[in-house]
């Protein structure tokens, strides 16, 4: 099973001290070898690195871990692979622009039955992952021609996600750099930051931060992560089939998909 | 101005020492404070690496030049900002998919009376660059449904940039990971490097490399710039309105806009 950490702030915030535990499972203390990638959303702009190689002696992971990126918006993931080979093309996040706005989307899981719909976007590498990225977006050029409300995307969004519930292990982190939406099938955890800030420690390394050294009594910073990655805080379970839509730290709107019996 | 680089190989070859040249550039021997950005293709796949910071001291620029990332196509560019702002979304190179590749693309210039053709693609930030970019991409899309021959989208997208040649400077440099094209109106440089491979020394800083100790008699490289990189090899300057289509470091295609008079 791949490793999804996803975040959303309302400060621009660095994610290296999560980034840090998570980099540990690929690889260390995970079995999770097949490469890792990141983006950052910075304004309207994303920098993403891609490293197909595993993350825990990765060069371009130590830049990312030690260099402190201010991001409102964060997704990453590291690989395990099943579907499709080792190799830059098939490495997370992906990124398309749609409506002038830059999409990044990351993906744990496997499909079956599972039918692109074709369109504008092509996948370039052959994971189910792109695939599904280039389908959802297929669905959303298909239905509005424009740029709908957020509460008619994620309407939309969220209906086609539905079959996959029934169709495997999929769970999806997806961002415009405005939001930042969340599905869980099987597995995701999710924590909250905000005054009072206290400290925290890692679960995969000896790493421990003070978060009242780094922020203002105003901040929020939500990470979403497969497993928690800390030890001493408290990191809430998304039930099977739930969505969650993040902005600014907050959660907006949620809802749940329906299993079809 | 901006500043260019661009390589073709036909075996995967780092770019380590021509980054090492541009990024003294990069607000240290240039004036080009304003951000920087490479992309290294890797078979289908593409790592872009994006700084709105300066690169002669970005800690990211360190690690592109001292990690050899090995490609077969890499687009670079240093930016000296003139339409739209410094930030990351107005960072080159920019990359979109089309036809299952990635496209990306580096301009160097000012443009004055152009109207974008509009399409599937967008700008998302403020540049002229990356509005060219997206109307180049839009016009290929509006004349072919289906990819044509490379030869057949060579002319279209030459036929497309002929007014540019007119209406402004606009050096240019497009990749899709098969073949790299290269746009001069005003100045860009190429060497193309084989057997018997030499020693070659930077013009911007104290670093000689010698080629024999990193080549095999059969490679062939063949790097693009704005200014000669080294000080001790013969570069070729491109003729304005020139335009020249390489792959594995071969010149394939090569071309002239014509100046209406």
């Amino acid at each position: 099973m791949c490793e999804l950490l996803g975040m959303s702030a309302n400060v621009p915030t660095d994610i290296c001290f999560s980034f840090a535990g998570l980099m540990r499972r690929g690889g260390g203390s995970g079995p999770h070898r097949d490469g890792w990638g990141v983006a950052f959303y910075e304004g309207k702009g994303v920098r993403c690195f891609h490293d197909p190689n595993p993350c825990h002696d990765s060069a371009i992971a130590k830049l990312v871990e030690s260099y402190p990126i201010k991001s409102e918006n964060v997704i990453c993931h590291i690989r395990q692979a099943n579907v499709g080979g080792v190799s830059l093309a098939n490495t997370h996040p992906f990124t398309r622009e749609l409506w002038g706005q830059y999409w990044a989307f990351v993906h744990n899981g496997q499909l079956t039955d599972f039918t692109p719909k074709t369109g504008q976007f092509s996948a370039v590498g052959d994971t189910d992952s792109e695939a599904l990225f280039c389908h959802l977006l297929n669905t959303l050029t298909t239905r509005f021609s424009e740029p709908p409300s957020t509460t008619e995307l994620i309407e939309i969004l969220s209906q086609a996600c539905q079959p996959l519930l029934d169709n495997g292990v999929c769970n999806i982190m997806l961002s415009n750099g405005d939001w930042l939406y969340t599905l869980c099938t099987s597995k995701l955890h999710w924590i909250t930051r905000r005054a009072p800030f206290g400290a925290a420690h890692l679960s995969d390394v000896e790493v421990s931060i003070d978060f009242t050294e780094h922020t203002t009594p105003a901040d929020v910073v939500t990470v979403i992560a497969t497993e928690p990655l800390t030890n001493n805080e408290r990191w809430h379970e998304y039930e099977r089939g739930e969505w969650r839509l993040w902005r600014e730290g907050e959660m907006i709107i949620r809802g749940s998909l329906q299993h079809r019996v």
